[in-house]
């Protein structure tokens, strides 16, 4: 037959109305598609996945791509034409028990990468706010106060020459390693697999623009493994900052514990066993709230062997009113907002349409679910 | 005579106790030097200039290098023998009236350079916690309320593809344009000479090693001139942020007024007057408090002709409690100390100690006061 590419039946699922600009620019690159946009309510109770089944069978039936934020088919019979299925999320987690996930293959995408210039502003932002004492100065202005700013002349530093170590290397890390570095720090990567080459250690997502580490040259050293050994190897690196951008997974559950704080504040333990640290470090987790063993890390901030916290994401969401992590010392707590902005959904569709154009080359897609590994 | 470099009676004139391991580093390099150590009362009524004479008058007369905080002799005559003063602070303003100024020929060096890294940490925490909207995660979290962050999602945005005007392309201005691009964003420099080619980009002054921009090659557009009409072009070019980091001189004072928020925001006015703006900026303001008119920049943020402004300095200082600025809308002010840290005694005596070596080695020292311009 020949001739240009396969028409294909686009279904868009969001919460908000049609942004049209957009559609009519997937449209003008994408002639070749028809386009139906379904408006759906947000689902109930703060929850991210939809199971009201909103989206009518037959537009699940006409579909031969879907771009969706929280409605998936509930089985893949449901939707026998899809050839793939692109997330807003960047995470695959919230649907990894979906019939979809588990019991089919159609190909899953992410929005992976989209993500690392928002939150890589939160992450400078609370850490900043910590390090530099932020919060006194606005309790200050709150109160008219000309504070004397003591508290920094004494035991504030900079972060000229400090250490940050980034688990987790993906677009968010990567955006908040080139930050760091230009505020004048060192970083150390964590990673599962090895990165020893320089191929090993480009950025093969999409990527915003501008932003990240393409090439992966910003890290002054690497770690890598799956293990506590290779954890603790890279925890014990001399971090001044630990930034969690791991995903979740059964085996990275509750993988930062009180054994893992005290290496990183390099903490001994005398024959009284009472603790002793030779140093310390901020932590900061914008990835899930289950990577971190709460209870653990309120004790190690209110004992001082963690300089402080910035949170983004708990477990659960949201945090109830009366969980005590929300006044433990030195901790930051905003509620998973680190990604927001309005260049959210641009950028979402434009992984797609990028994301799209290499397919329809022949090139692999970035930002695909690997099934067995879970993300 | 031949042999090495003349004696030196190095007078150090600071509040705090002798910092021992850095005196003896200054012996170790300069072998020649005798040093003095004199620890004087921090001035009264907050001021900085010391006009109490605690310095004995043999000390003045002793020294052929004096490194001071807040302590000149009152007159070039009661120091006979001074080769060189070196001050702890990064501009000259506060002793543009004093004899030693302005009656003498001593050569006079300045701090500046050391400021760079932390002032542009709290430049870019500043910025971030105002279009991040971060005060109001920050009360969220004192009344443990999981928000819902929609302001973010409705019209918050991140700082990539934006631009970001550096007025006074110094250390500090250097520092914040290399974090802003990291973030992502595009520089515009304005600086009061041309800077037409990559020799004149140079930092020609003291450099924090790891950070800067030490060949001026981060910026995309640099303007220039000293009038009204070269600054205006400057605040025209589309400008999403404006960093103010010039030095206060008579022409300089309250070059910030309302004309220039107005073309920051490109407010026009329809024929019935009404203010009407196209875009609007953040303003920030870390030299000093004169260069801005501070009751037009108050009506600016109030009337939401600024999105924002973020002020470490204010006129007069301290800033009253009764003072209408406190309450401007969008407004973050604090107490004149984002310079602080415990890295600023090491770095100013470092200064000194790279810049005396130059001296020896017969080059040009930098960081030496001009005093026709003032700075």
């Amino acid at each position: 037959m020949g001739g240009g590419p396969e028409k294909e039946h686009l279904l868009i699922v969001l919460w908000q109305p049609e942004p049209k600009d957009v559609t009519a620019e997937i449209q003008r690159r994408f002639p070749h598609f028809e386009i139906k946009y379904f408006q759906q309510l947000p689902p109930e109770g703060g929850q991210i996945v939809d199971k009201r089944g909103q989206v009518p069978q037959e537009l699940w039936q006409w579909a031969t791509i879907l771009i969706t934020l929280s409605s998936l088919p509930a089985r893949a019979e449901d939707a026998p034409n899809l050839k793939l299925i692109h997330l807003f999320m960047a995470g695959f987690d919230h649907y990894s028990n979906h019939p979809i996930v588990t019991d089919s293959d159609i190909p899953i995408t992410s929005s992976s990468g989209i993500h690392g210039p928002p939150i890589a502003e939160w992450i400078v932002m609370t850490t900043l706010v910590l390090s530099r004492r932020y919060a006194t100065e606005y309790e200050w202005q709150k109160q008219h106060h000309w504070g004397t700013g003591r508290e920094m002349l004494v035991d504030g530093t900079d972060w000229v020459g400090k250490t940050v170590g980034i688990a987790g290397y993906g677009s968010i890390g990567r955006q908040a390693a080139r930050v760091f570095k230009a505020l004048g720090s060192n970083i150390h990567a964590y990673t599962a697999g090895a990165r020893a080459t320089p191929e090993s250690r480009k950025d093969n997502g999409y990527i915003v623009p501008g932003t990240g580490d393409p090439d992966g040259t910003v890290p002054r050293a690497w770690y890598s493994g799956t293990t506590k050994e290779s954890l603790h190897a890279f925890l014990s690196s001399g971090l001044d900052a630990l930034v969690i951008s791991l995903p979740l997974t059964p085996s990275t559950r509750h993988l930062f514990s009180t054994r893992e704080f005290e290496i990183l504040a390099n903490t001994t333990h005398a024959a009284d066993g009472a603790p002793k640290k030779s140093r310390s470090a901020y932590l900061i987790n914008i990835a899930r709230g289950a990577l971190v063993d709460q209870p653990a890390l309120k004790a190690a901030l209110d004992n001082g062997v963690l300089l402080g916290a910035a949170l983004d994401v708990t477990d659960p969401e949201p945090l109830p009113s009366d969980d005590p992590l929300w006044d433990a010392k030195n901790v930051i707590i905003t509620p998973h907002i680190s990604g927001h902005g309005t260049e959210y959904t641009l950028r979402a569709f434009d992984v797609f349409m990028v994301n799209w154009a290499r397919h329809e080359r022949g090139e692999k897609m970035f930002n695909l679910l690997d099934r067995h590994k879970g993300y």
